[in-house]
């Protein structure tokens, strides 16, 4: 509908609000109140829209990450993963996920199985303030990034379809369930429990659920060697890394800031400003602290390191990203990043094989930073936040061992090992990514 | 112009609104319906901001898709070719083409041919409620799109002049005086024929140009054998064309929800955040059905097509992203990308060489979204529908047809058959793509 | 903090600013200006933090046209000091550099060194009219780019750390100085100078310190050969280089257009409309006049020169993107898209290595761009524009050379030769970019 077709209509809604003005006083009062509450409805939505699109691209910040930090034999088979699980995800999470995470929770475990909803044609939240659909864009973007999260850690030697079913029950049923607990009004909200964007929620849910899938799959295949040598496998791609680092930070201002779940007014806006900032002082912090710990402790610089600190800087502080003063939030950042460094040679010593380094990032750092919120929010209580990381781990492990070991011994999940040798992408996908300049190092 | 140099400013135009303020009633209404119509505009005016430079990113995820899909020895000049045509439809459609679209349609062929207009100080839409500029530079992202089309399926073979030239007229005039007929309150706008974003009006028109110059142009060497076979010529990049088509889906967000034109009411926005929830699904079904069918059909997976798949659900849903439930977008989606698993390897058949499988993604699945718009758009009918699809098929072949062949007969459109087997970047570019590692497989 | 815990939330300001609401006439009058006030907040706010997203995005932007200029043997280096920079320039504005550049300027030289000052919890300009963390967001984003223009030039042969301490200062207290003279309220504020979004207070000072640094560094090994050959070092990847290249493009629309630091009028927005237009435009003809250049006079194409066309356009319009007429905007974006085709080649003649071309782009069209404000900006003088530009130029200069100096007796900035052959990427950050492709020509 272009151009001609709208004329006038832009103010048709506005018109309504002022039909009924007559030169009374009350009348008055009311037009001004309408026109305040659309606006304020408007900009709520808007927050929403903006900080959807931006967690949305956020697919293609793993995307490239991920492509970037494997082998190039199985780039092709990331890429596939990554679109695919993001479109899975978003159909789930309109079939079962929204409304089991946010419809009649009322302080228990779980909402209710309601099918093919629409979105109203002007969707209103509870009150009235936002679109629905709105709401949705953007929460379906968080449930996408929770699936990205285990498709990186579990790379280069699963299979995609028993990923893709993984897929399809963690973002419609798994998260969906345990994101009802406190941000569905469950039994962690009323418990005390804070959790602002998702530190524990998301990422920490990710990074449980990509755990357990690493012991269940196994190590890749001569990752670690019988005399407990770690041969590394390194990336292919930094650049691509690289970018999908910077595209992860981008989101991230959708992801923490929009969280704030309204900006139709002045305080609203201003905390928006202040969870922008913080969040990007944040990275900031953890980007910086694993060059400094880099340099001192190995006498070298990693640039994997160093964009897994911004990574790890920005989860910590998704858990509270509003209260910090400016010095705390790069203190916490800081923290993030030196759990990483410290801990991707710790999962070496487990023979815990994380392609990416998932693990320390969402996993550790997403649990610092569901600590860290008591050190600024005087709501939070540190035994609550315990609670809240310990229920989202117990429910993350079980469910998620549960379904790996399904699948296991049904379709199973791993790949052949002559497959695994000659790389996912040409047993699997058919497609090599680089099919003129790889010269296959292994 | 910074910071200090504003202060206060920010709040004129609102005192100028409130000086006439007395306390009489009168006056009063005037003032807070003058507030509601400034906010609507800016909002409306916002739209077309955010809209614009979503789509104007679009543009360099057709640069990525493309340079991920053509072999390494034409990489440059795919990244040449789209950063210039990007630049040639800004140009053309601020000379000519914004005024040839919009001005003086009246139910017409045409609009006006106007040179070298200036954008209003405060712009203005017909009825005041957004800025002329914004808008300009929104459309001017869709026209840009249009060439962008073109560029990916007659890649590997076609001298970079030529391309450029036919890029002037497609912005210029091609693209303007077809858009007119819909978007410039045209005789098909009077028709009843509906293109919300324009599945005809934008991705058939590339699509059907596209063909045009595939068929005049002829296929790359080599790849229909004398015995029929037809030899694959795979992409150089994978993990570049995903993050084109990611790129891409994030622009649609902007291509299709902007195409609502004004956000100034809670009817509006919300309009907006239900044509996100669905082109997001859209999307989302055309992968999963092409990843599905791909699967039984051919018993394996393949990365391009699910990319394509995608991109095919976004066109398919350009035409009607509003009127769907999520179910039938879903659908739609779907069918988008099962028609590019089908269409491909047909194309193959009658020999025409679209590089990119730009032809299936934009002509066929914008065919197809043009006619599912009567599946839930009350106000279509479908022989309004393939009224329209043929009008804008028939002006373009035509307009595409004669300006091809004239400039193969004049300059030439092909580059010889030494500079093809070398590759476009040596002969044409002067720069290689990746001077260092390719090993010229073709 | 979601959902339900808003409930409500989103009008509890406006409920605040109805509350005191009479029938009373001047009540009511005092409501409206309220609503209106507030929704001027808002929408500037907004523009801060879409701009500064926008803006925050070019970090990539530059990270991936530098990984793509230079030789795959130096990538991952550039990766990290980009991903580096843009963490340090983040700290150092919060620490010192935002009070330094706009508190107690008064005219003067300099701001105050305040440190740890917080983010207002509603924050607020002079004239509470936006956000303060909003707009140190957005301001700081700028710093980052003036670091990512110094990183470029000199790349391939500096050390990581000396390069993190010139950066340090540079974006703690060089910019931020230098920055106060104008946008601060500085002494060249008084003197009338003009740069609306910085072609001379971020570009030019990202090139002088880049120029200073190119010179004290000296050339790469083996760039002018003894008989006075220049020998190319070809960029290894053009594909990033042009993502690179449209990135920046995207982020320019908020670089420029929300340094117009409000859209909560009429007027404003559609001036940021302009801004959009004319921004679009001038890197449209900086692509245009440099692509038609290199055919007359070189007789062939060259992306990598269209690239720094369509850069040197963005760069050249900055200074005055609003009150050029569309026309204008492409020709003053065009001669410094010619300034660049005559540049580079020029610094060659001078042994000036500029690995990336950065000081024709940013130097030299910001210096162009600074003198063209005279042309349509009838409140610039062209005495009070050079006045600016040799301001800016003398005392970047005296102070990048200082520091670069004192760096190279002591610590020493240049990698010794062997390193360099070898390629910063094993020597200082052990992350190859490339493992399983490059052949490591050089």
């Amino acid at each position: 509908m272009k151009k001609t077709l709208k004329k006038g209509a832009a103010l048709t809604a506005i018109s309504v609000a002022l039909a009924s003005l007559t030169t009374a006083g009350f009348a008055q009062e009311a037009s001004t109140a309408d026109v305040a509450k659309e606006t304020a409805y408007i900009f709520n939505t808007l927050l929403f829209l903006i900080g959807g699109f931006l967690v949305m691209f956020m697919a293609a910040g793993f995307a490239m990450l991920e492509a970037g930090l494997v082998r190039s034999k199985n780039v092709s088979m990331q890429c596939l993963k990554n679109i695919s699980l993001y479109s899975v995800a978003g159909v789930m999470y309109w079939l079962v996920g929204y409304n089991l995470m946010y419809t009649n929770v009322d302080g228990g475990f779980i909402g209710s199985f309601s099918f093919n909803y629409l979105f109203d044609a002007v969707g209103s939240g509870a009150d009235g303030s936002y679109s629905t659909a709105s709401d949705w864009f953007f929460q379906m973007a968080f449930v996408a990034a929770t699936a990205s999260i285990v498709s990186g850690t579990i790379a280069e030697r699963i299979k995609f379809w028993p990923f893709i079913i993984f897929t399809v029950i963690l973002t419609g049923i798994m998260y969906p369930i345990s994101g009802s607990w406190k941000w569905g009004a469950g039994f962690l909200g009323a418990a005390g429990f804070n959790d602002f964007a998702g530190s524990t929620i998301v990422h920490s849910v990710g990074g449980w659920a990509a755990l357990t899938g690493a012991i269940i799959l196994g190590a890749r295949k001569g990752k670690y060697g019988e005399d407990g040598r770690v041969v590394p496998m390194v990336g292919s791609n930094i650049p691509l890394a690289t970018l999908g680092t910077f595209i992860l930070w981008l989101g991230w201002f959708g992801f923490n800031g929009a969280s704030q779940l309204a900006m139709g007014t002045i305080g609203d806006v201003s905390d928006v400003s202040r969870i922008f900032a913080n969040t990007n002082l944040a990275a900031a912090g953890g980007t910086i602290v694993s060059l400094i710990i880099m340099q001192f402790t190995y006498g070298k610089l990693d640039v994997t390191m160093a964009l897994n600190g911004a990574l790890a800087g920005l989860v910590s502080i998704t858990a509270e990203p509003l209260t910090p003063s400016p010095a705390m939030a790069i203190l916490i950042g800081g923290v993030g990043g030196a759990i990483v460094v410290f801990a991707v040679p710790l999962l070496d010593k487990f023979k815990i094989d994380d392609v990416v380094g998932a693990i320390p990032v969402h996993l550790l750092a997403g649990i610092w930073g569901t600590v860290a919120v008591v050190l600024t929010n005087d709501s939070a209580s540190l035994l609550a936040q315990l609670y809240g990381i310990a229920a989202y781990g117990v429910f993350t492990v079980i469910c998620s061992a549960a379904i790996w070991y399904a699948l296991k011994v049904t379709i199973g999940i791993r790949v052949s090992e002559e497959e695994e040798a000659g790389g996912l992408d040409r047993s699997e996908v058919g497609v090599e990514a680089y099919p003129e300049f790889a010269f296959g190092r292994s």
